[in-house]
C-alpha cells in the first residue's frame, strides 16, 4: 500500500478538494450568470471521435484501449469533440444560440516531466449559432470574469486577442503569398521566445522583404485594441477585419472588460480549427502559461459532420489556475471545520447530546460530536483542533430543566440557555447551507467560558 | 456524427445535467450538515489495486488496459481500494475519527443488458477509527438523511438493518456449524426471492433440524428493532449483539432516525468484507432495487495493506435514486432560465443594453441578451421561449435620461424607472448565487406591460 496515485494523477485529500471546489463554484457561479448552462459526456469516448478531427497523430498522446467488446475507445483528452457530438444530435431541438459549459476531467499521456500532470479540469465555455463578432465579446467577458470572479485585477491578467484575418488583410496584398502564411503564422507564434535576429532571418527565408518585415514588427506586439485601429486601422483591405475589431472593442467596453483587453497578433493559436478571433489570458507578469485559451471556430461542429453551424468558445484549466491564485493570495478557501461540536457532561447526557446533533443538523448546520464518549475535558480539546466554531454542553441538570450551555470558541465567551429558545435562535441566524455567522456570540448570558 | 456516447455512457444535456446536479447537491449539503469532508482519487488507477482486494476475477469487469508506459490501470469500479489507499497514506497524520465523503464517477464493464449502465455516480460516505456503534448509528442516521433530504419519508423507504453475528450468537450453538454459516448465509440472501419450500429443502440439506429451521424462518424476516429485542433479546448466547443491537436502536431513536429503521436478518450483504451490523435501503414499495448499501468493514483497511483502523461506510449511487425520485414526483429541479434577459428598442441601444447587462451581472444575477439584433418584439418572444423571468427594455428615450423599463414576465406587468435606482433595488434583494426572488414585480410603476 505503499503506493499511491499513478504518476501524474492527482489524490484530492480534503484541502486540495477545497481549492478545486472553491474554483468550480466560481465557474459555476459565473457561468450561471452569463447564462450558461451546464453538460456533461461520458469520460470514456470512441477513440475515432478524436482521431477525426486530430488525426491519428493525436494516439500518441491519449489513454486508448480496445474494450471488453471490441471498440475502441479513449479517455477524452478534449471536450469539443464530445460538445459538437452532443450538439449535433439535437441541432434542431436546441434553442440557438445554444450557451453550454461544462467542467470535464480530461486525461492525456504526456511524457513524464516533473509536476507534469496526465490529468486536469477544464472549463469549457461555448456559444454556439451566433456568428457576429457580438457572440466573440460576450464570450471573452465572460472569461475575464471567470478570473475577476477570484479578485484578479487589470493589473493581474491581461486577454491578448488576436485575428488572423488581420494579418490575411495587412499583408497578403503586400508582399507575403497567401501559401506562406501558415509558415508566417509557425513564425510569428514563436516571435516572442526568439530574438528579433532569428525571427528577421526566418521571415528573409520566405522571400519577405525589408520593408514589409519592419512592418510585421511594428504589427506583431502587444497594444490597446484602440492604439492598433489608430495605427493599423487606416488601410482599405483591413476595412472588414478592422470594422468589425471596432465593433468588438465597443463590446468589450459596454460589458466593462476592455481594460483588460490587448490586442496582440503573435497570438495565432496552434489549433488549426480557428476561424476568426482568438484570445488566451495571461498572468500579466508572464509567470505562468496561458491561464484560458479560446476564439471562434466557425467550421467546426460541420467539419465533424454535425450541423454547419458557427461557434466561438474557450477553455480554462484548474492547474495553472490554481498555481496564480495560490501565489496571488486569491485562494481564499474557507478553513475546514464544523459550525457546532456538541459534547456532553457524562455518558448519561449522551442521549441529549444526539438529539441536540439532530436538532441543529435540521437547520443546516454542520454538527460533529465525540463518538468514543471520552470526558467533557477532551471533548472540548478534540472540538478546538477540528476547528469548531461553536460548542453545546449537554449536562444532566441543565438538561433536566431543557436547557444547555452554548460556547463561542472564538471568543471563549458562553452562556446557558433553554434548547429550544436556542434552536429558534438559530434558525432565525442560519441560511441553509450557509455558514453560521460569527454574531452568535451573544446567544445566552456571554460569560466567559470556564 | 450519427454516433452516440458508447453503450451504457449517458451524455448529460443540460436538463439531465440539472437532475444530476440536484441529486449531488442534497448528498453535499448532508454530508456538510453530518461533519463529513469531500475528497477524490484519480479515476484511473493501478490495476492491482482492484485485484488486490478483490481477486483476479474481478478483472472481467473492468475497463482495464495497459498504459503507454506499460502499466496495468483500471478505470475505478469502485471507491473503496482507492480511499483505502489514501487514507493510509496519512494515516497518522489524520484526525480521527476520520469523516469523508466523495462522489466519483465509476466504472463497470457489465454485461450489455437494456438500460444497464456501465458508468455511475456513487456518493461514499466513510467514517474510520471509531470501533463502537455510535458509528454505526451516525453513519445509518447519514444514510438515512440523504433520503429525507428530497421529501422522502418512513412510508416511502426504509433502511434494513442486519448483523451476521447474530446469526453466530442464535443458531451456532444450536445445530449450525460454524463452518455452515457461509452456506447458510447464501441461502438466507436468497430467501427473500425463494418460494418457502425451497428454503426449508436447501436448509435441509445442510442438516439443519426441522425446529432449527422453524425457528430461522421466525427470526429471518423484517421487524422493528424493538420487536426483534422482544422476541430474540433474551437469549444469553446473544447477549453481546443484542446488547450492540439496543444502544444501536436508542442511538438511531436519538438521532431521529428509528421509524425508517427495520431489522431483516435475511439482508446479508454479498460483499465478504462487512464484519459487524450492515444496511441496505429500499423504497417501501419494493419496486427498484437497493438505493444504498453499507456497514462495518473493521478489517479491510488493515487488508488492503492500510492501517488497522475500524471502519463503517455506505454507498448510494445516483441512477436508482434518481428513477425513484422521479417516480415520487421528489425530482423538483428548478426550470432552466435566465433571471433576467435585456432587450434593445434598437440599434441604437445596444450599447446601452450591454452596460446594463453587465450591471446586473455584477449583482449576481444571470442575464441573457439577444445577440444577433432582431426587432424588440422577436427579443421579447425569445426571452419567453427562453423562459427568462424579467425582462429590461433599453429604449433610447429612457435611456438618455438614465431609466430603463422592467418588465415582470409571469404576471405581464411592467413600469419605467431610473437604472442606478434599479440596480440599488435588485441589490437589496438578491443574493449572490441566488435565483431572484419573485416579488420583484412590484419594481416600476406595476402597469400592465404593452
Amino acid at each position: 500500500m505503499a503506493q499511491g496515485a499513478l504518476p501524474g494523477f492527482r489524490d484530492f485529500y480534503p484541502p486540495e478538494y477545497a481549492d478545486r471546489a472553491f474554483i468550480m463554484r466560481a465557474w459555476r457561479e459565473v457561468a450561471r450568470r452569463y447564462g450558461f448552462a451546464e453538460y456533461d459526456g461520458p469520460p470514456l469516448e470512441p477513440l475515432d471521435l478524436y482521431t477525426r478531427k486530430s488525426g491519428e497523430e493525436i494516439v500518441g498522446q491519449l489513454y486508448n484501449f480496445t474494450d471488453k467488446g471490441g471498440r475502441e475507445v479513449a479517455l477524452r483528452p478534449e471536450m469539443t469533440p464530445t460538445f459538437a457530438r452532443m450538439v449535433a444530435s439535437r441541432a434542431n431541438a436546441l434553442r440557438k444560440p445554444v450557451r453550454w459549459f461544462s467542467i470535464p476531467q480530461l486525461f492525456r499521456y504526456e511524457r513524464q516531466q516533473k509536476g507534469r500532470l496526465r490529468e486536469h479540469f477544464q472549463l469549457n465555455v461555448d456559444l454556439v449559432g451566433e456568428a457576429d463578432v457580438t457572440a466573440d465579446a460576450e464570450v471573452l467577458a465572460c472569461a475575464v470574469q471567470m478570473l475577476r470572479e477570484f479578485g484578479l485585477g487589470p493589473t493581474e491578467f491581461v486577454a491578448r486577442v488576436s485575428d488572423r484575418d488581420l494579418w490575411r488583410a495587412r499583408f497578403v496584398r503586400q508582399g507575403v503569398a497567401e501559401s506562406d502564411l501558415p509558415r508566417l503564422f509557425a513564425i510569428v507564434d514563436k516571435m516572442e521566445r526568439t530574438p528579433p535576429e532569428v525571427t528577421v532571418k526566418k521571415l528573409e527565408s520566405l522571400s519577405i522583404s525589408t520593408n514589409i518585415i519592419d512592418a510585421i514588427f511594428a504589427f506583431a506586439r502587444p497594444m490597446t485594441i484602440d492604439e492598433f485601429l489608430d495605427g493599423f486601422g487606416g488601410g482599405s483591405t483591413m476595412l472588414e477585419s478592422t470594422k468589425r475589431l471596432h465593433r468588438y472593442a465597443g463590446y468589450l467596453y459596454n460589458l466593462g472588460v476592455y481594460d483588460f483587453v490587448r490586442i496582440d497578433t503573435r497570438i495565432v493559436r496552434g489549433l488549426a480549427y480557428y476561424t476568426g478571433i482568438v484570445f488566451e489570458l495571461f498572468d500579466a507578469l508572464g509567470e505562468f502559461r496561458a491561464i484560458a485559451g479560446g476564439g471562434r471556430y466557425d467550421n467546426l461542429l460541420k467539419a465533424s459532420g454535425g450541423p454547419d453551424l458557427p461557434a466561438v468558445g474557450f477553455g480554462m484549466g484548474d492547474v495553472v489556475l490554481g498555481d496564480l491564485l495560490r501565489s496571488r493570495g486569491y485562494m481564499t478557501v474557507d478553513t475546514p471545520g464544523v459550525d457546532v461540536w456538541i459534547a456532553y457532561a457524562d455518558d448519561q447526557s449522551f442521549a441529549g447530546a444526539l438529539k441536540v446533533a439532530a436538532d441543529i443538523r435540521e437547520l443546516g448546520i454542520s454538527v460533529e460530536y465525540s463518538l468514543n464518549r471520552p470526558q467533557l475535558a477532551r471533548q472540548l480539546k478534540v472540538a478546538g483542533s477540528a476547528g469548531a466554531r461553536y460548542v453545546i454542553i449537554v449536562s444532566p441538570d441543565d438538561w433536566r430543566s431543557g436547557k444547555v450551555t452554548f460556547r463561542n470558541m472564538l471568543l471563549g465567551l458562553q452562556g446557558t440557555m433553554v434548547h429550544t429558545a436556542l434552536l429558534q435562535e438559530l434558525a432565525s441566524r442560519v441560511h441553509l447551507g450557509d455558514r453560521l455567522r460569527q454574531d452568535l456570540w451573544f446567544l445566552g448570558d456571554g460569560n466567559p467560558a470556564g
